[in-house]
């Protein structure tokens, strides 16, 4: 008996996805190209083409890939007990740190398409709503916890944290600040903007 | 009378490095070839390879013009007058944001330099030693401040502050957010630092 083989439209695109990531994160997006794709997912050209219209398409796709990982490992780390509003925001920016061998990897892309957006505003435009609702989701945390100092304005403070784990990613990725030096300057933020036990 | 002409080796390196940074702000570093370089400068290939034997030698110096400007405005900012601790720091920090067009534009180039340093470690050496001389300079104004809190360590707050400074830079050239709104966060942030009034 013969199944008619399916072609998982997703998982193609997600293969696909990962040899790109796998080229910049190695060598940066100037080496991306169709054909370099291709030959690290070992497929044809024909077929990333089939895929993914244009460069930026593919670009905006594992950029998605990038963001869905972060998120799964985020839901991940706040499932497990009742975490505090600190220990939440923890989670979800230590997450964001590259702190790991795999993680580098994924600051090394985002770096990258960070500076791909640059030039090109309109691949920025989802980053842009990304930012917005971290922003958000931070600063509902720093109201919900009762220790944090009442002098700081919550959405500049999510702002700032936004920011130093930018800056410190930036560093690391860089090869600037060993990533355990970048973590202590975090958790001293952390505390400053929660209070320390909280 | 005729005066031998006089070719001034650092202007015209200056002058090829203007290119490099033209076209890596405007269309980003994978853009950046000899051939390319060589025609936004108006001068020949050969002349560029008789200046810098390779890209990177040639990024290596375009970084440096960036850096040296950086400099300069700062000293012309902290020239005038004694400011306060908390003075400097702003002058410095706030010449590090890209607030104006041209400094959009040497954002957009710092930020392709980092995502270049990001796979090649050997050129992030330079990178590394300008960052750490920054962050001992902003802790010695931050202990040098009568009014900053006790209880933040010097040289945390300054690599925070650091930190923030790239990440806000970070949105602001990729298009994450507007110049005026990184500035207020930053104020806020350089405020908690050292006191609001300091």
């Amino acid at each position: 008996m013969t199944v008619p083989k399916k072609v998982d439209h997703h998982a193609r695109r997600t293969q696909i996805a990962d040899a790109l990531m796998r080229i910049a994160a190695a060598q940066g997006l100037e080496a991306v190209s169709l054909r370099h794709v291709a030959a690290e997912a070992g497929v044809s050209a024909g077929m990333v083409q089939h895929y993914f219209r244009t460069k930026d398409e593919m670009m905006t796709f594992a950029l998605g890939v990038v963001s869905d990982r972060v998120q799964s490992r985020i839901a991940a780390e706040v499932a497990g007990g009742t975490p505090s509003p600190k220990g939440i925001v923890r989670a979800v920016l230590t997450q964001m740190l590259p702190l790991t061998e795999p993680r580098l990897l994924e600051g090394q892309v985002a770096l990258a398409f960070f500076a791909y957006a640059a030039h090109k505003p309109e691949f920025a435009s989802g980053l842009h709503e990304t930012t917005a609702g971290m922003q958000a989701f931070i600063a509902d945390q720093i109201r919900a916890a009762t220790a944090a100092p009442t002098h700081l304005d919550p959405d500049h403070a999510a702002m700032v944290l936004l920011a130093v784990v930018e800056g410190l990613g930036l560093y690391i990725v860089s090869h600037h600040y060993p990533p355990d030096a970048a973590l202590a300057v975090f958790d001293t933020h952390l505390d400053a903007v929660f209070g320390p036990s909280n």
